[in-house]
């Protein structure tokens, strides 16, 4: 049975109540809010992995993508990538290999971590029609369904499946006459092979056979979100909302086979456009858990995409987004390497922190207090203590060490807090009242 | 006369010009922003500087601040910071040094750009003071009103005086029991001073001598904050707002002189409160130009605070904030080297041009429209051309060069604008509308 299926039932499973005490929650509010579909645990019923709760008041979490491609295949790096994206701190792995043995990385991955893991199931079937064939144009819609079988064999937990590329959906991108046009990989696969059929997408028109084998595994469902924009000018049009709509029509369906989902969303787009969007989807979706990909706040910043979408991520976290993808500085530019990983975790948790603070300082904002409590007293191993990278601090502190050790070397001896412990602090109380 | 006393009359003067031709605006525009008070143009008429316009309306400018402390007291270094924060795009430097021979290093970096420098001359008092007789408390108002007239002679574009600093404001200091306290260089010098005497702050009682200074040599009041909260449990305080209201009635007083002003604002804050900030400081300060510094919209992320920063930029450009100071990697831990400058001031553009996006797309965003059609051509020469720091994209890509020329290597030949481009665009239209 899914997770969704026993919160139902009313039953509070071990994954539910593990989120519950990661979250400092009660576990009859998560148990109620996986059965409504407002909290998904990816947790395939093949494999062991942490409980990591997504969506309604929890902690924003933090996804990494790592993957091979068709020009760097070398699996000992993405399972350094892995590796370091886990000691970041990311929440969760998607493995998007499109390069090498697919199959044999995938369980090479998931053998390597506890973290749940996600996969996008059509890039394997479109890199055998390429391999075979030449084209994504040649694959079998038998092999879409038998690729997201095996991959749930395997033990993904959460798969992007691209079912809302639909005609409907089609044909109004084709109508906004978009200047970045479609972006998405898995996107450009099926819509490609739709056109060139003429024919409707198979995973739509087979969308149950889809959740007869995510219902059995209990994979949690990513709606992709294949008309996200690919620039800002194309941010929040028609063709993003269509897909939007048909992404709300799944949500249901699946709910009612007690299949979870969360929902995918853009993509490129300026930040004031993220509160819209995330209301729109969180509506036409009935609450299920947001999924942001970066987003792309400004176009014109590759090498530095991380803090772009660090600036989107805290907007996303702030309005309600639930889960967002990291992006790295290689973004646009190459396949990220073992550090572009690092920086691209580390830029997005501190993202959604800065957007988790805004909704509640109480619940999320402890260490925060504790850093203005030890910074006020000048305790730097305190400071080091509450600080989300650690080591990274002390490095710098530590290459430029300053002559009083409770000082830095920015201010030394003039450091305005320790002025202030000295002088305006310990005075009369009178001082300042006449 | 200053700039501002030559708009009241109706004189365009060159730097108007220049600033209008920069922002592709009317010159007559600039010249009532700057009569109002509304857009300020720091520019000493002792040297020569580039026109650098900061408020309503135009792009949110960046400035850079640079200078020694006791610990780190190297003149070249402060010289390179100074040159690489140019070229990464700051549009002003703020000289704050406190350690070494304070006038040389002043006049050596005003000799070696043509940016506006700001300066806080009450450094300069303190630390005589300090070496002199052992403590800030020991400055002599004489002194304080004499640094800012040889600071004023030597061509300082813009100063952030502490005049708000008065026995209102740390009353409701001290009232308000903060976790952070006070963390502001100059504010502590200043109030530790005023509390030691028992008396007024003299930069407050002697305003209009401060006045008469900055007015003869056509300095801008950068009027600082120094109750911004220096941890976010502190933020959007009674003490902030108390010398919010005084802030505002001097800005008033040097409208009535001829002198531009900005307004400081905090400091750390969380990304929900910028909003309010900055709308109260406009309704206060009569719409004079806001001076963001930082923010820092989370407390636990040393060693990453440019991001923070970037984050808290944005958020500050979108909602009307005019001016930001960048934060760099060592804030909080170390003096910043020469490579923590380059990232702060490249993290903070990136935090500004989001915010800038978000109000105007059409004026601001015309490279991102550039980068858009560049991406959709898979031009790449074109992307370098368009993007913020061509040379570390075009650094990304070459390091992990892509088989085929015309992709990266994320996707290679699954490129999706590849296939897109291949089979989607060429498809017949009718292919989309059944």
């Amino acid at each position: 049975m899914t997770q969704m299926l026993e919160a139902m039932r009313g039953n509070i499973t071990e994954a539910m109540k593990a989120v519950a005490a990661d979250e400092q929650l009660d576990p009859e509010y998560i148990r109620k809010m996986v059965a409504k579909g407002y909290i998904a645990i990816p947790d395939n019923n093949q494999r062991e992995t942490v409980a990591v709760g997504i969506g309604e008041n929890l902690r924003t979490k933090v996804n990494a993508t790592i993957g091979t491609s068709t020009d760097i295949n070398d699996l000992d790096m993405e399972l350094e990538k892995a590796k370091v994206a886990e000691e970041a701190g990311a929440d969760t792995l998607m493995e998007l290999s499109i390069g090498g043995d697919l199959d044999n990385i995938r369980r090479t991955v998931l053998a390597n971590t506890k973290k749940p893991v996600g996969s996008v199931p059509i890039y394997q079937t479109a890199v055998e029609a390429i391999e075979k064939e030449g084209s994504a144009i040649y694959m079998e819609p038998d092999d879409m369904l038998k690729n997201i079988e095996k991959q749930a064999k395997d033990g993904i937990d959460f798969m992007a499946i691209h079912c809302s590329v639909n005609r409907e959906t089609l044909k109004r991108l084709k109508r906004e006459g978009r200047k970045g046009g479609l972006v998405s990989r898995g996107g450009s696969f099926i819509s490609s092979w739709m056109v060139h059929h003429d024919v409707e997408n198979p995973l739509y028109e087979n969308y149950d056979q889809v959740l007869d084998i995510v219902e059995e595994y209990d994979v949690c469902l990513s709606m992709a979100n294949a008309m996200r924009a690919g620039a800002l000018t194309d941010s929040t049009d028609r063709a993003q909302i269509q897909e939007l709509i048909v992404l709300g029509e799944l949500v249901d369906r699946a709910r009612e086979r007690g299949v979870q989902t969360i929902v995918e969303g853009p993509g490129h787009i300026p930040i004031n456009e993220i509160e819209t969007n995330i209301n729109i989807q969180k509506k036409m979706c009935k609450n299920a858990p947001f999924y942001m990909l970066g987003p792309i706040v400004t176009d014109i910043a590759p090498a530095y995409d991380h803090i772009v979408s660090a600036i989107g991520a805290a907007q996303c976290a702030r309005y309600g987004a639930n889960f967002i993808c990291y992006v790295t500085p290689a973004e646009h530019l190459a396949l990220p390497g073992v550090e572009d990983v690092r920086e691209g975790v580390i830029a997005t948790r501190i993202g959604a922190h800065a957007g988790d603070l805004a909704i509640d300082m109480e619940r999320f904002g402890q260490e925060d207090i504790k850093m203005a409590d030890a910074r006020k007293q000048l305790n730097w191993e305190e400071q080091y203590a509450h600080a989300l990278f650690p080591e990274d601090a002390r490095a710098i502190r530590d290459k430029r060490p300053p002559e009083a050790d409770d000082t830095c070397t920015m201010c030394g001896n003039y450091c305005a807090i320790k002025i202030v412990n000295q002088w305006l602090d310990k005075a009369d109380k009178e001082a300042f009242d006449n």
